[in-house]
């Protein structure tokens, strides 16, 4: 009997121009780019006459590991993140572009999942990749930069809180951290998919970022390094002190469980943990929130996050120290 | 007698939120730029309702060494072949993020010099470093966008050349491809210290980008793989063919020199160097062009890029085969 191999098509066999006429050709565009991906720069709508621009650098390794999560998979997270810091200035994603580095045996089969994740979780919120640049390079590298528009509201940014504010959290925290623990201890697909998933594909709540823009929010962030620290930042531009009442951050039974099975705190994970991309934010104290915002706290005068009944707990994540 | 030791601050000593601030505090704003570094996003200006995007990932080893280059040099360079993307689209560069992986020992005068070479090399045009992001990696990353703004002209893609058009060249060509063969055989800094130099600050006539849309240019790019096979991209994209003619191309006296000196074509460098980022454009036949352009040949009905006189030569840098 005849063996069979498959021979996997590298992005060496495609060549540089090959490789990017190939993602190009998957990527759906909105409106909003006038000129996409082939050119020596993409040209995005900006109607407001202003543009939100932020940028990620992600690397194999430290930011992901390929045998952790597909390449769909960091596709939409890469592409997550990015979306997550825009609709945290208020501003509606029109676009992003990505700088791809890969080695030269990297399969298009990869390379397929990769830009499907990317176009796919920027369907979410209408935006396209617009363009991009692709290397060789030993690990896999992502340089990603979204782009999006205010619609003419004031961008929210973190400077803004004022004493009195309540303070308020949209979308997930602690799954992706609880996920990431899971992977560590190797007990994360069987046990837990749920989480694992969280950990690889974060769930921002985009819609949030321009509604609280519109609720009249004084200050936001997307919690990309941990709610404590990122609550910090806040603080510390907005020459406040925020403080948080553990008692009403909302504990799954599924980070319940898992921390159980693992001996952690679940709490720990809610208040640290950074990759879910939630959007925590400051209004006004009069404020009617929708049901997505779930108050957490308070601003004050003073400096600092105080969380209440807790001392001395890690805050989140730094990059050199971690 | 003591021994006096300096120890140099790093990267890891600083962490993350310290290395922000520092370059942060380096880098001049214009006022292009609504808010600068420090939040989730920056907002930049984009009057003309549209804004010009441009990507690229640099990596060490790859495009660029650190014992060829300086960390200024570094970052002028990186700088310059992003804001040449934007010109050659006919757009007035307004600001760039920039994605930096690096060692947690880096030393912080490292981050300094290549703080100040993308800071100095955006001044040139009156753009500003808005905003980034880093992260630790092994060897130095860079992952670099540019934002431009039209002004009100349509964009200058690389698909508008016609037949009778005629192709000019404005800036340098060859010098970095003189420089980088010079570096090569350990000939540079003695003998060729300008080539040397052109291989590791470009400059880009930054100027004639939207002055040749404001000149009626039907296509353009900048040369940043080659000259044959940049015009083979306005070839492919316009539906026609371009006819270079060498005799046209200058090659000037340090080129031959240089050359001479290393037993190589200097026509050779002019024809397949990409990293001087020079602008080259189509033009209808009865333009009246300013001394920085130079028509190197014409557009014509068919395919592809014919040099006069010459058959088979290489035509510029493909990164997953080179």
């Amino acid at each position: 009997m005849q063996q069979t191999w498959r021979c996997a098509i590298t992005a060496a066999d495609l060549g540089e121009f090959g490789i990017i006429a190939r993602i190009a050709g998957r990527l759906p565009q909105f409106p909003a780019v006038l000129l996409g991906p082939g050119d020596d720069a993409a040209v995005v709508r900006a109607p407001d006459g202003r543009v939100v621009v932020t940028t990620d650098l992600l690397l194999e390794g430290r930011h992901f590991r390929r045998d952790w999560s597909s390449a769909y998979d960091i596709g939409r997270k890469a592409a997550a993140q990015n979306l997550a810091d825009v609709v945290a200035m208020g501003a509606d994603p029109t676009a992003l572009v990505v700088g791809l580095g890969m080695p030269g045996d990297t399969a298009t089969d990869w390379v397929d999942g990769l830009t499907d994740g990317f176009g796919e979780e920027c369907a979410l919120v209408g935006a396209s990749v617009a363009g991009g640049d692709i290397a060789r390079s030993d690990l896999v590298v992502l340089g990603v930069t979204a782009l999006g528009d205010l619609g003419g509201r004031a961008p929210v940014t973190r400077s803004g809180a004022r004493p009195g504010d309540v303070v308020a959290v949209a979308g997930r925290l602690g799954h992706a951290a609880a996920g990431l623990a899971l992977l560590l201890a190797g007990r994360a697909d069987d046990a837990f998919p749920e989480l694992a998933d969280a950990h690889r594909r974060p769930r921002p709540p985009y819609a949030c970022g321009p509604g609280a823009a519109v609720l009249g929010a004084t200050a936001m962030a997307d919690v990309s390094d941990g709610l404590v620290q990122d609550l910090g930042h806040i603080a510390s531009a907005s020459g406040v002190r925020v403080e948080v009442d553990p008692a009403s951050l909302p504990i799954p039974a599924l980070l319940a469980d898992a921390a159980a099975e693992l001996g952690q705190d679940p709490v720990e994970w809610v208040l640290t943990g950074g990759e879910d991309h939630a959007l925590v934010a400051a209004f006004p104290p009069d404020v009617s929130l929708p049901a997505e915002w779930k108050i957490i706290g308070r601003v004050a005068e003073g400096e600092g996050v105080q969380v209440r009944g807790r001392v001395g707990q890690r805050s989140g994540w730094d990059h050199f120290r971690d």
